[in-house]
Protein backbone atom coordinates (compact mmCIF):
# COMPACT_ATOMS: atom_id res chain seq x y z
CA UNK A 1 0.00 0.00 0.00
CA UNK A 2 1.49 3.30 -0.97
CA UNK A 3 0.63 5.57 2.12
CA UNK A 4 1.20 8.59 1.02
CA UNK A 5 -1.77 8.33 -1.44
CA UNK A 6 -3.86 9.12 1.79
CA UNK A 7 -1.22 11.50 2.95
CA UNK A 8 -3.54 15.10 2.00
CA UNK A 9 -0.63 17.63 1.46
CA UNK A 10 -1.88 21.36 2.90
CA UNK A 11 0.04 24.79 1.38
CA UNK A 12 0.39 27.73 3.53
CA UNK A 13 -0.07 25.91 6.70
CA UNK A 14 0.49 26.87 9.56
CA UNK A 15 2.09 29.50 7.94
CA UNK A 16 2.71 30.70 4.75
CA UNK A 17 5.41 28.46 2.75
CA UNK A 18 4.57 25.71 4.69
CA UNK A 19 3.82 22.55 3.05
CA UNK A 20 1.98 20.65 5.87
CA UNK A 21 1.66 16.47 5.73
CA UNK A 22 -2.04 15.72 7.37
CA UNK A 23 -2.29 12.40 8.48
CA UNK A 24 -5.69 12.56 9.48
CA UNK A 25 -7.05 11.58 6.12
CA UNK A 26 -4.96 8.05 6.84
CA UNK A 27 -6.35 7.90 10.38
CA UNK A 28 -10.22 8.55 8.26
CA UNK A 29 -9.41 5.43 6.49
CA UNK A 30 -9.45 1.86 8.20
CA UNK A 31 -7.65 -0.11 5.95
CA UNK A 32 -4.60 2.60 5.59
CA UNK A 33 -5.01 3.49 9.43
CA UNK A 34 -4.31 -0.28 9.85
CA UNK A 35 -1.85 -0.79 7.08
CA UNK A 36 0.07 1.78 8.62
CA UNK A 37 -0.22 0.95 12.70
CA UNK A 38 1.18 -2.97 11.28
CA UNK A 39 3.97 -1.25 9.94
CA UNK A 40 5.18 -0.13 13.22
CA UNK A 41 3.79 -3.14 15.07
CA UNK A 42 6.60 -5.31 13.60
CA UNK A 43 9.32 -2.50 13.75
CA UNK A 44 8.39 -2.79 17.51
CA UNK A 45 8.84 -5.94 17.78
CA UNK A 46 11.72 -6.14 15.93
CA UNK A 47 13.17 -3.98 18.49
CA UNK A 48 11.66 -6.14 21.17
CA UNK A 49 10.29 -2.67 22.57
CA UNK A 50 8.31 -3.46 25.43
CA UNK A 51 6.41 -0.40 26.15
CA UNK A 52 5.09 2.37 23.98
CA UNK A 53 5.59 6.34 24.75
CA UNK A 54 4.61 8.91 22.58
CA UNK A 55 3.90 12.64 22.60
CA UNK A 56 0.70 14.55 22.66
CA UNK A 57 -1.70 14.42 20.42
CA UNK A 58 -0.94 12.88 17.22
CA UNK A 59 1.74 10.51 19.31
CA UNK A 60 -0.82 8.92 20.89
CA UNK A 61 -3.04 8.31 17.44
CA UNK A 62 0.28 6.28 16.37
CA UNK A 63 1.21 4.68 19.52
CA UNK A 64 -1.60 3.86 20.86
CA UNK A 65 -3.39 1.15 18.53
CA UNK A 66 1.15 -0.23 18.52
CA UNK A 67 0.63 -0.70 22.55
CA UNK A 68 -2.79 -2.41 22.19
CA UNK A 69 -1.78 -4.60 18.81
CA UNK A 70 1.27 -5.96 21.21
CA UNK A 71 -0.41 -6.12 24.45
CA UNK A 72 1.77 -3.85 26.18
CA UNK A 73 1.52 -0.53 28.05
CA UNK A 74 1.55 2.84 26.74
CA UNK A 75 2.73 5.83 28.71
CA UNK A 76 1.88 10.12 27.05
CA UNK A 77 4.25 12.44 27.19
CA UNK A 78 2.20 15.41 27.47
CA UNK A 79 2.38 19.46 27.81
CA UNK A 80 2.82 20.43 31.58
CA UNK A 81 0.28 20.73 33.93
CA UNK A 82 -1.68 17.88 31.75
CA UNK A 83 -0.46 14.67 34.27
CA UNK A 84 -1.97 14.61 36.97
CA UNK A 85 1.02 12.56 39.36
CA UNK A 86 4.27 13.35 40.08
CA UNK A 87 6.84 13.94 36.55
CA UNK A 88 9.67 15.04 35.33
CA UNK A 89 10.57 17.43 33.02
CA UNK A 90 12.49 18.43 30.18
CA UNK A 91 12.81 21.56 28.36
CA UNK A 92 12.96 21.68 24.31
CA UNK A 93 13.54 24.57 22.33
CA UNK A 94 11.22 25.40 19.40
CA UNK A 95 11.65 28.32 16.40
CA UNK A 96 10.85 31.00 18.71
CA UNK A 97 11.50 30.37 22.75
CA UNK A 98 11.27 27.12 24.68
CA UNK A 99 8.65 24.74 25.20
CA UNK A 100 8.68 22.24 28.18
CA UNK A 101 7.62 17.89 27.98
CA UNK A 102 7.05 15.89 31.19
CA UNK A 103 6.40 12.18 31.95
CA UNK A 104 5.00 10.57 35.18
CA UNK A 105 7.62 9.88 37.96
CA UNK A 106 6.52 6.25 37.52
CA UNK A 107 5.90 5.42 33.58
CA UNK A 108 8.74 3.23 33.24
CA UNK A 109 10.76 0.25 34.99
CA UNK A 110 14.30 0.96 34.54
CA UNK A 111 16.00 -1.53 32.59
CA UNK A 112 12.43 -0.90 30.42
CA UNK A 113 12.58 -1.18 26.27
CA UNK A 114 10.79 1.47 25.23
CA UNK A 115 9.63 2.83 21.51
CA UNK A 116 9.06 5.75 20.67
CA UNK A 117 6.34 6.84 18.62
CA UNK A 118 5.14 10.31 16.95
CA UNK A 119 3.34 10.86 13.74
CA UNK A 120 5.97 13.10 12.12
CA UNK A 121 10.21 13.98 12.86
CA UNK A 122 10.69 17.18 11.43
CA UNK A 123 13.81 18.90 13.52
CA UNK A 124 13.22 16.28 16.38
CA UNK A 125 12.65 18.57 18.85
CA UNK A 126 10.01 16.76 20.34
CA UNK A 127 11.53 13.10 19.93
CA UNK A 128 14.75 14.56 21.29
CA UNK A 129 13.04 15.69 24.86
CA UNK A 130 10.72 12.42 24.91
CA UNK A 131 14.32 10.71 24.52
CA UNK A 132 15.74 12.45 27.17
CA UNK A 133 12.33 11.66 30.21
CA UNK A 134 12.55 8.19 28.93
CA UNK A 135 16.29 7.70 29.98
CA UNK A 136 16.20 10.23 32.70
CA UNK A 137 13.65 7.21 34.39
CA UNK A 138 16.10 4.71 33.29
CA UNK A 139 14.72 3.32 30.51
CA UNK A 140 15.95 2.01 26.91
CA UNK A 141 15.18 3.57 23.52
CA UNK A 142 14.71 0.46 21.54
CA UNK A 143 13.46 2.75 18.76
CA UNK A 144 11.93 5.81 17.27
CA UNK A 145 8.73 5.12 15.07
CA UNK A 146 7.17 8.03 12.65
CA UNK A 147 4.85 7.91 10.44
CA UNK A 148 6.74 10.80 8.20
CA UNK A 149 9.67 12.13 8.41
CA UNK A 150 10.67 15.38 6.85
CA UNK A 151 14.44 14.65 5.81
CA UNK A 152 15.27 18.08 5.14
CA UNK A 153 15.25 19.24 8.39
CA UNK A 154 17.43 16.71 9.30
CA UNK A 155 15.43 15.44 13.02
CA UNK A 156 17.93 12.35 13.03
CA UNK A 157 20.83 14.60 14.06
CA UNK A 158 19.13 14.76 17.10
CA UNK A 159 18.70 11.07 17.47
CA UNK A 160 22.15 9.74 16.18
CA UNK A 161 22.64 6.83 18.82
CA UNK A 162 18.85 6.10 18.40
CA UNK A 163 17.63 3.31 15.47
CA UNK A 164 14.79 5.08 13.71
CA UNK A 165 12.12 3.82 11.90
CA UNK A 166 9.99 6.16 8.92
CA UNK A 167 7.32 4.93 7.01
CA UNK A 168 7.32 7.91 4.88
CA UNK A 169 10.38 10.50 3.57
CA UNK A 170 9.42 13.93 1.99
CA UNK B 1 -10.93 -7.86 35.53
CA UNK B 2 -11.66 -5.31 38.21
CA UNK B 3 -10.68 -2.31 36.36
CA UNK B 4 -10.82 -0.10 39.20
CA UNK B 5 -7.98 -1.57 40.52
CA UNK B 6 -5.37 0.07 37.87
CA UNK B 7 -7.28 3.29 38.29
CA UNK B 8 -5.48 6.18 40.56
CA UNK B 9 -7.36 8.07 42.25
CA UNK B 10 -5.50 11.40 43.26
CA UNK B 11 -7.00 13.75 45.52
CA UNK B 12 -7.05 17.41 45.09
CA UNK B 13 -6.35 17.37 41.05
CA UNK B 14 -6.73 19.66 39.74
CA UNK B 15 -8.04 21.38 42.28
CA UNK B 16 -8.85 21.29 46.36
CA UNK B 17 -11.82 18.83 46.97
CA UNK B 18 -11.62 16.90 43.60
CA UNK B 19 -10.88 13.36 43.71
CA UNK B 20 -9.06 12.76 40.07
CA UNK B 21 -9.18 9.64 38.64
CA UNK B 22 -6.30 8.74 36.78
CA UNK B 23 -6.10 6.38 33.69
CA UNK B 24 -2.54 6.46 33.16
CA UNK B 25 -2.31 3.56 35.06
CA UNK B 26 -4.54 1.11 33.29
CA UNK B 27 -2.90 2.35 30.36
CA UNK B 28 0.67 2.02 31.51
CA UNK B 29 -0.37 -1.82 31.58
CA UNK B 30 -0.75 -3.96 28.63
CA UNK B 31 -3.10 -6.24 29.79
CA UNK B 32 -5.47 -3.85 31.77
CA UNK B 33 -5.24 -1.35 28.67
CA UNK B 34 -6.40 -4.41 26.17
CA UNK B 35 -9.02 -5.47 28.51
CA UNK B 36 -10.63 -2.00 28.53
CA UNK B 37 -9.97 -1.24 24.64
CA UNK B 38 -11.49 -5.20 24.12
CA UNK B 39 -14.90 -3.90 25.96
CA UNK B 40 -15.38 -0.90 23.98
CA UNK B 41 -14.33 -2.90 20.60
CA UNK B 42 -17.45 -5.08 21.81
CA UNK B 43 -19.72 -2.46 22.29
CA UNK B 44 -19.01 -0.86 18.97
CA UNK B 45 -19.44 -3.65 17.36
CA UNK B 46 -23.42 -4.38 18.86
CA UNK B 47 -23.46 -0.86 18.03
CA UNK B 48 -22.64 -1.05 14.29
CA UNK B 49 -20.07 1.58 14.30
CA UNK B 50 -18.39 2.45 11.51
CA UNK B 51 -16.38 5.01 12.47
CA UNK B 52 -14.62 5.93 15.82
CA UNK B 53 -14.66 9.84 16.95
CA UNK B 54 -12.67 10.89 19.94
CA UNK B 55 -12.01 14.31 21.93
CA UNK B 56 -8.59 15.05 22.45
CA UNK B 57 -6.13 13.68 23.84
CA UNK B 58 -7.21 10.97 26.01
CA UNK B 59 -10.16 10.43 23.79
CA UNK B 60 -7.27 9.50 21.31
CA UNK B 61 -6.03 6.82 23.65
CA UNK B 62 -9.08 5.15 23.90
CA UNK B 63 -10.67 5.30 20.75
CA UNK B 64 -7.31 5.00 18.41
CA UNK B 65 -6.91 1.07 19.17
CA UNK B 66 -10.93 0.46 19.08
CA UNK B 67 -10.70 1.78 15.60
CA UNK B 68 -7.13 -0.57 15.14
CA UNK B 69 -9.25 -3.58 16.00
CA UNK B 70 -12.27 -2.78 14.17
CA UNK B 71 -10.20 -1.95 11.04
CA UNK B 72 -11.94 1.34 9.98
CA UNK B 73 -11.27 4.37 10.55
CA UNK B 74 -10.64 6.99 13.73
CA UNK B 75 -11.75 11.13 13.52
CA UNK B 76 -10.03 13.61 15.94
CA UNK B 77 -12.26 16.13 17.10
CA UNK B 78 -9.31 18.94 18.82
CA UNK B 79 -9.50 22.27 20.29
CA UNK B 80 -9.45 25.55 17.33
CA UNK B 81 -6.38 25.88 15.13
CA UNK B 82 -4.95 22.36 15.73
CA UNK B 83 -6.91 20.70 12.41
CA UNK B 84 -5.41 21.78 9.05
CA UNK B 85 -7.93 22.08 6.63
CA UNK B 86 -11.91 23.27 6.63
CA UNK B 87 -13.31 22.50 9.72
CA UNK B 88 -16.79 22.93 11.54
CA UNK B 89 -17.06 24.10 15.03
CA UNK B 90 -19.33 24.25 18.24
CA UNK B 91 -19.37 25.85 21.30
CA UNK B 92 -20.12 24.52 24.35
CA UNK B 93 -20.07 25.71 28.64
CA UNK B 94 -17.06 25.52 31.17
CA UNK B 95 -17.71 26.16 34.55
CA UNK B 96 -16.60 29.60 34.12
CA UNK B 97 -16.56 30.65 30.28
CA UNK B 98 -17.05 28.98 26.99
CA UNK B 99 -14.81 26.80 24.95
CA UNK B 100 -14.53 25.59 21.49
CA UNK B 101 -14.53 21.77 19.69
CA UNK B 102 -13.46 21.18 15.85
CA UNK B 103 -14.11 18.62 13.49
CA UNK B 104 -12.68 18.41 9.90
CA UNK B 105 -15.88 18.61 7.40
CA UNK B 106 -15.22 15.87 5.38
CA UNK B 107 -14.48 13.52 8.41
CA UNK B 108 -17.53 11.99 8.34
CA UNK B 109 -19.77 10.48 5.29
CA UNK B 110 -24.00 11.35 5.59
CA UNK B 111 -25.24 8.67 7.03
CA UNK B 112 -21.84 6.76 8.93
CA UNK B 113 -22.57 5.39 12.41
CA UNK B 114 -20.25 7.24 14.79
CA UNK B 115 -19.42 5.88 18.00
CA UNK B 116 -18.16 8.27 20.16
CA UNK B 117 -15.00 7.55 23.01
CA UNK B 118 -13.94 9.21 25.62
CA UNK B 119 -12.22 8.74 28.69
CA UNK B 120 -14.60 10.46 31.26
CA UNK B 121 -17.98 10.94 31.45
CA UNK B 122 -18.19 13.72 33.64
CA UNK B 123 -20.73 16.84 33.17
CA UNK B 124 -21.12 15.46 29.62
CA UNK B 125 -20.12 18.79 27.66
CA UNK B 126 -17.47 17.77 25.80
CA UNK B 127 -19.43 14.81 24.98
CA UNK B 128 -22.52 16.91 23.95
CA UNK B 129 -20.32 19.06 21.82
CA UNK B 130 -18.59 15.99 19.58
CA UNK B 131 -22.06 14.66 19.38
CA UNK B 132 -23.55 18.02 17.66
CA UNK B 133 -20.15 18.20 15.56
CA UNK B 134 -21.06 14.80 14.46
CA UNK B 135 -24.93 15.09 13.47
CA UNK B 136 -24.28 18.58 12.14
CA UNK B 137 -22.02 17.00 9.34
CA UNK B 138 -24.88 13.97 8.97
CA UNK B 139 -22.99 11.06 11.09
CA UNK B 140 -25.41 8.77 13.08
CA UNK B 141 -24.41 8.69 16.54
CA UNK B 142 -24.41 5.04 17.32
CA UNK B 143 -23.60 5.51 20.94
CA UNK B 144 -21.07 6.70 23.09
CA UNK B 145 -18.52 4.79 25.35
CA UNK B 146 -16.25 5.64 28.16
CA UNK B 147 -14.22 4.43 30.45
CA UNK B 148 -15.15 5.82 33.61
CA UNK B 149 -18.54 7.17 34.59
CA UNK B 150 -19.12 10.18 37.64
CA UNK B 151 -22.73 9.33 38.16
CA UNK B 152 -23.33 12.22 40.67
CA UNK B 153 -22.53 14.57 37.43
CA UNK B 154 -25.36 13.17 35.82
CA UNK B 155 -23.73 13.77 32.44
CA UNK B 156 -26.26 11.50 30.71
CA UNK B 157 -28.90 14.19 30.55
CA UNK B 158 -26.84 15.48 27.90
CA UNK B 159 -26.98 12.45 25.80
CA UNK B 160 -30.92 11.68 26.60
CA UNK B 161 -31.06 10.26 23.13
CA UNK B 162 -28.17 8.56 23.04
CA UNK B 163 -27.12 4.97 23.63
CA UNK B 164 -23.73 5.10 26.53
CA UNK B 165 -21.49 2.16 27.76
CA UNK B 166 -19.41 3.48 30.25
CA UNK B 167 -16.74 0.69 31.69
CA UNK B 168 -16.46 1.68 35.54
CA UNK B 169 -18.84 4.29 37.78
CA UNK B 170 -17.85 6.48 40.40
Amino acid sequence: MDLKQFVTVVPDYPKKGISFKDITTIMDNGEAYKYATDQIVEYAKEMGAELIVGPEARGFIIGCPVAYALEIGFAPVRKPGKLPRETIAVNYDLEYGVDQLTIHKDAIKPGQRVLIVDDLLATGGTVGATVELVEKLGGVVAGCAFLIELTYLDGRRKLENHNIRSLMKY
